[in-house]
């Protein structure tokens, strides 16, 4: 089956994200996938930068519609932002039976309604799952993973710029415009913030989540929204004495006593001791809580050009599994399809790498530690903290205690074979992995 | 469109739980799906408290292969458990034709290959969302979230039962035989609860997972297989002064560097201040790294009847949207089928309800807090703690911090207004939400 051809239109932060891991990571997606999907096609005003780029493996045009009329493009993905020639172009699109990826959430927010109607009544999807906390599958697990639930709320951090300046300002206490201006010089702030500070993108998100949620349109006008621009650095602190943290939070809530929903944006105190109070700098995180499943979060970058990425190409891939490829690939059992798998070997233990915690119950004397560091030294294996315990008054033995960076296992169980042979060695060495998940 | 028939083998714990959400949230489930789903069918060898679970909205048998006989069946939901009889009835289940779901990882991390073999030669689906990490939708993440990415690794605590004994174990200083005997009584732990402490259950999800973002069949028998039995109180009061906690982990590695995958199961050491290392009790949560989205993190209750009841009915859902239901119903935009959006209003924010944090600028006289809290009181709105700054010298004004209990917003503003009329509040009241978010 030949590849899926896709149109992009407009090629900036996002675009040219997708545009290289789409090409960097084609083959493990055809094998995911069932067909190969191909950028073959990109619009953009500025058509010099676009082909430095692309270069030559997709064609660049200045005029959007060129892709639209393109009978050979299946799948349009819109990434020029705002509400004014996003809309039209995503409705001629529909018109024209392409299926559309958008990350605009603006575009949605406001006028969904109207683009899903058009692209039902054409047979095409509109997916979006960019349009909410970048590369989390937020909208797949409202959509599709938590179908069981009636959802009792949805609550999230999903503007990284303003979690990042909140984050700032309780770190280092001080006020939001010192932080703004440190935020827009390291890129983590546009030059002009206001969506941002106001609230107002995380609205538009936490619209298309209570629609996603509740069953109902969405309705951006009726979103209530404040942002962050008059929190004082004296109220971060006094919440934090009190064990709460401050957080700009886009929820979405079932109230059944008066048979409505609450839809709003504002700084919210949260109990420090939640994972959510600690999700911080530019990252995103979303907690669901639903009737069955109780409480769950989906935590991640929200922004930025790789992970949102990972969302326009997450529904490149649904668009081709449902809607082009034959229904034998549509979701695979084991996410790549059954004749791509794959007999990359399972390592044995002695060839995994990980770091170690070791405890040595050893003689308190003289030497002891050197025998053994040099044990290590001699098998390549470095040590990256020592903790030694001070002897109990007529002990006669303590604790050492030593992490060592990432090494061969198969190393390391040869040198905990030498160093158990030592005299000093007093008890079988404890052995632990240790891992920093970074 | 009548409702799709199912039929579930197996009504204990996590079956009741399924039947139960299927029931209660039918309507909303409809509505998402496209088409009614209903159990008419339970096998159960106590086939009594089946009946007593059931009534008679379901027939109830003691045989299991009536239900795979039934033609009126296109669902099976396996919820049996072990490599024996539920390895044969799930593959009669699938030569009959029936789509299947299950919660069973053992017989997909030991019988994988089979049993997906036979369901792509018949066109079915297996659908086992529920076996790994319970109610977060983890499978879904792996499989159709995350597609974009080359997986580096994936990092799980998906065991509750050894993630409670380890917090306990670090939280009471205790060894792990006398948490052990603790969490068999209050039910976190079985009365043979070796598959768990041993790792072995731990390890069966890791295969599962290893597969899904690898593309290799599954190979439970290379899995690295540790539990926590050895592990001494010692260690995590070590691992903690170094700024370290200890969770039994089910990780799978890609290698590049030897063209292999790493899949292991152990007791690990992890940062204190990452997410994972602070998810405590019986709770799960899966770490994926990506190279374009990077890091994400999938939280939420890894077992329990109706959690893994929520996973086993999302995959019903799937399955009636992608296999039984007209393609203009396969995966809604918003989640519910168009036609079944709700027009629910979305609240005023005077309806809205919340916790309130309130600093007052006061003078610091007598009678001030007095003042205060009876506006408070008058509202209706009950006080959960005060903060009264001492006044520095000479000062003679002081912050007074209030959290409220939930109250209506509409009443506290009408307070709000009444407090910043009184004469020794000096300053413009700060008001910020809270939310517990539990």
């Amino acid at each position: 089956m030949k590849p899926i051809q896709v149109g992009l239109l407009g090629i900036g932060t996002v675009g040219s994200g997708t545009f290289n891991v789409l090409t960097r990571n084609q083959e493990e997606i055809r094998r995911r996938a069932g067909r190969g999907i191909e950028i073959t096609m990109v619009a953009d005003l500025n058509v010099e930068r676009a082909r430095e780029i692309v270069g030559d493996r997709a064609r660049v045009v200045a005029d959007a519609r060129e892709i639209i009329a393109n009978p050979e493009i299946d799948i349009v993905i819109e990434l020029i932002g705002g509400y004014g020639i996003a809309r039209a172009l995503v409705l001629e699109a529909i018109n024209a039976g392409k299926h559309v990826v958008t990350a605009n959430k603006a575009l949605l927010a406001v006028h969904g309604t109207e683009i899903f109607a058009a692209a039902s009544a054409k047979g095409v999807m509109v997916a979006f799952e960019a349009a909410v906390a970048g590369g989390i599958p937020i909208i797949k697990a409202l959509r599709e993973g938590l179908t069981a639930n009636q959802v009792q709320w949805v609550a999230g951090i999903i503007n990284g710029t303003t979690n990042f300046i909140l984050s700032e300002m309780r770190d280092k206490g001080l006020d939001f415009d010192v932080v703004l201006k440190e935020a827009q010089r390291l890129g983590y702030a546009e030059a002009d913030p206001t969506f941002d500070i106001e609230g107002v993108d995380a609205a538009h998100k936490a619209t298309l989540m209570s629609a996603l949620a509740f069953g109902i349109p969405v309705q951006f006008d009726k979103a209530h929204v404040e942002g962050i621009t008059k929190l004082a650095a004296a109220d971060i602190r006094y919440a934090e004495q009190l064990g709460y943290r401050i957080k700009l939070l886009g929820i979405a809530k079932r109230r059944d006593d008066v048979g409505g929903i609450e839809l709003r944006v504002h700084p919210t105190l949260v109990p420090a001791k939640r994972l959510i109070a600690n999700v911080e700098g530019a990252m995103n995180a979303v907690m669901v809580q639903g009737d069955a499943v109780g409480t769950t979060l989906y935590y991640g970058k929200g922004a930025g050009s790789e992970p949102t990425a990972s969302a326009v190409i997450a529904d490149l891939v649904d668009i081709t599994r449902l809607h082009t490829a034959d229904p034998d690939h549509r979701v695979p059992h084991l996410a790549f399809q059954a004749d791509e798998l794959r007999d990359t070997p399972v390592l044995s233990i002695d060839q995994v790498r990980t770091a170690f915690y070791l405890r040595l119950r050893v003689a308190d004397q003289k030497g002891v530690l050197s025998s053994i560091t040099s044990i290590l030294a001699a098998s390549d294996i470095s040590i990256d903290a020592v903790l030694q315990r001070e002897s109990n008054e007529g002990e006669h033995q303590t604790d050492v205690i030593i992490l060592t960076h990432e090494t061969q296992e198969g190393a390391m169980r040869a040198a905990l074979a030498q160093m158990q042979a030592l005299p000093t060695v007093l008890a079988p060495i404890v052995s632990l992995r240790k891992e920093e998940l970074a």
